[in-house]
């Protein structure tokens, strides 16, 4: 079953192609000396000069006499985000749930996947929304919109950021194709190839496959029940002088867990300190029982930049985010937002999303969700917890748990058991950058039901305790 | 009226500074040695000499002793799309027409802009598709849809391709946000800072735009009636060995030319032999009166990747854009686009395209859509020479007439005063990286009826040519 393990020299080899291919080195750069990329990759020297070697009679790399090594820029491959970052089986990397859970027919069951299924959704409001707009003028139907979107959804967006407490102006808002677009235009306007940028460990998956595309260097902080672990935050802040930190407030993902007051507070101190700007992405804020703290609140748009969308909780069909925050930031992002997708979300959609929002049911729709999802998270903790998966913590709102498998098992073998039998789970590590959430799974309790999801978890537990055993 | 120019310090500082604005040098990247730079700027080594000590003075870089000057990160902008390429007026810029046409106002005229009059679109057929969508399942109005966009879409297209001769599965086949976008994505994919892309000159300004945001260098190829200057291509290909070639087939913007078959067949031919990989819009094809040579259609998808929209056909409110290549590159893309944007275009876009294909007045409209843009077409170049304005040759087909202004006046300048009168006009040099088309406007000949943008012309040039013979 296991392939033979890559060789000291191979896996330097393969840091290095690595490196070209995610374009951290590019045609005509340096490479470490060997010395120093001895001591980075903890091996001998004369192990680096065997891959240098190599590498050089591949022609990927050319010695120059006495200055060392240079990428030569043959055969550099397309940029490929897949295969990035650390070595795992490309199997289980941070696009498997996304391919696995997008991509599933009908007859799968879907736990780890992020979304709500279809029929919590409100239909019915959305079916009168696309009667009104089929009534509409033809310019809704066909223009293109403004630069900056729906002015109308605007309007609505920035009335819900006054009852909190922040006052903006419609040219402080962007409306975007998706939640994940705004975090993309954000990180190309703000990153530079080779920042460091700070996320959550574990953190949402897909901010690893993204920030891999924007070529940068990740740093994890551990999330601890109660927001980043300031003490590693400012530690990483001071060593790694990173660019930019990637969040989810309000009921963070994957872990469901909420910052405190302090925490927050702390963590914006510490960033004006270092001057560090701050992407809070705040998808899940609808889902919450009562507001938490709110970093953009606190901070008001000076350092952070507010991510929001309406796909968890109304539509992803209608593909909408949006990125408020300072006036200059947004006016540079509608130019690359003009260059890059000509304009912003479909006007459809935007007329749909704010027909729905005006249209006065959205408030008793999500009140209905979060008992839905209250009933549920207890009903699946109860039904994991004969299977000796228990929860992290138990989130106050949300549709997650993250849980720990017993006996340490990986949880990226009981995901590709389960998949073998229609079921596609979140394995823990796809969320962590230091590779350290191996034994937990992230659950999505409104997608969790099925009678096929805990056996097929069952039989995989099983198998894998005995083979346990079997090696003891 | 004028401003002060720039002496020559100025001048090489702010290359020096737009270079790393735009990302082409990085903290702790060596400046270029003083006898290199002076010679690529056509500068003395001592104004150099001074310009990088003013910017040393400025903390922006910094001199090591014996070994040149440093970026040293400090104040380093965010990208800036807006103010990059050689520096003109930023009222002018690429981003001009298309900010100033997506954000007119009702009352405002825009024979510059890129898109047909939302009462020449299929409204009808786009209302009962919405009525038939928001009929359909709920799962199509809240998911997320697969990562390769809707099967039924992607199979109507293949069905197209099959009728051209080219046989694709849908593999091939990658849905995106707009065809923008797709662009976009491809150019993620394939280009590395500071790689060298071809473009027409004069070309489609928002390629400039898109390509200034991936921090490449621009070489334009002349582009004459028959396609691109073969000549100068090859030579460009020669000289300065490019990545990728972007262009549009079947009615070129802004000249509305058509490439001659001996054309097409000689471009694949050199590109074959550098290995050159191309990009072709086919944004405008369903506007031929019959199809001409495609680049994608000889080559069969091997270097030419196909990119497409229904923007200015159906809608560009239902916004939809495609990539057609080879499967190994799709794959790639399909990773691409899940980590920066989740999934594709909205399934409610791609549901409604498909539906008004699908139901049989697609030909008829866009029969009616042809033999109404050749009525505009001449009535629009009758009512032009009236001023004076004669396009440089008629078009088979689109919406464009690319044309020149009498006495060589500067269609910026046109422009400007248009833009005071209510008036967005298209004017030549944002078509040009060469900036050599300074007394050229694009008109959009369904765009140009209204009785003000001719009054608006007219009197811009009267101003202008009194301007000119008060100075000679």
């Amino acid at each position: 079953m296991r392939q033979r393990a890559a060789t000291l020299t191979e896996q330097l080899m393969d840091a290095i192609r690595n490196r070209i291919a995610t374009r951290v080195l590019g045609p005509g750069d340096r490479l470490p000396s060997v010395r120093a990329f001895a001591e980075t990759m903890s091996a001998s020297p004369s192990t680096v000069v065997e891959a240098y070697d190599r590498l050089a009679a591949e022609g990927v790399i050319r010695a120059r006499r006495g200055s060392g090594f240079y990428v030569t820029g043959a055969n550099i491959p397309p940029l490929s985000v897949g295969e990035m970052g650390p070595r795992r089986e490309r199997a289980i990397d941070p696009f498997w749930v996304s391919r696995q859970s997008l991509d599933a027919d009908a007859t799968m069951e879907k736990p780890g996947c992020g979304w709500l299924p279809a029929d919590w959704m409100p239909g019915a409001a959305l079916r009168r929304g696309l009667r009104a707009i089929a009534r509409a003028d033809t310019s809704l139907l066909s223009d293109y919109g403004s630069t900056r979107g729906s002015l109308a959804l605007r309007r609505l967006l920035l009335g819900w950021f006054a009852d909190e407490g922040i006052d903006a102006d419609p040219e402080q808002l962007l409306l975007t194709g998706s939640g994940t677009q705004a975090i993309d235009l954000v990180c190309r306007y703000l990153l530079h190839p080779g920042d460091t940028v700070l996320v959550d460990d574990p953190g949402y998956f897909n901010f690893q496959a993204l920030l891999r595309a924007h070529r940068v260097e990740l740093v994890g902080v551990p999330y601890t029940s109660t927001g980043p672990d300031i003490a590693a935050f400012e530690a990483a802040l001071t060593s790694h002088r990173p660019r930019l930190y990637i969040t989810n407030s309000a009921l963070h993902n994957p872990t469901g867990a909420t910052i405190s007051p302090q925490t927050a507070h702390r963590l914006l101190s510490v960033a004006a300190l270092h001057d560090l700007t701050i992407v809070e992405d705040e998808i899940f804020a609808d889902f919450e029982p009562s507001p938490s703290p709110r970093l953009a609140v606190l901070d008001g748009f000076d350092r952070v930049i507010r991510i929001g969308s309406f796909s968890k909780t109304l539509s992803a069909a209608a593909r909408c985010g949006y990125i408020a925050g300072r006036a200059d930031w947004i006016e540079g992002l509608v130019d690359l937002q003009v260059a890059t997708s000509f304009g912003g979300p479909s006007p459809l959609a935007t007329a749909l999303i704010a027909d729905v929002l005006a249209g006065g049911s959205y408030r008793k729709h999500m009140a209905e969700l979060r008992s839905r999802l209250a009933r549920e998270r207890d009903r699946t903790a109860e039904e994991l917890a004969h299977l000796g998966i228990i929860p992290w913590i138990m989130p106050r709102g949300g549709f997650y748990l993250w849980c720990r498998l017993p006996g340490e098992l990986d949880s990226a073998e009981v995901a590709r058991h389960c998949m073998d039998e229609g079921v596609v789970l979140a394995p823990g590590n796809v969320f962590s950058v230091s590779q350290s959430a191996a034994s937990f799974l992230r659950f999505n309790v409104a997608q969790t039901a099925g009678e096929r999801t805990y056996a097929a978890i069952h039989a995989a537990i099983s198998v894998l305790q005995k083979r346990a055993e079997a090696e003891i």
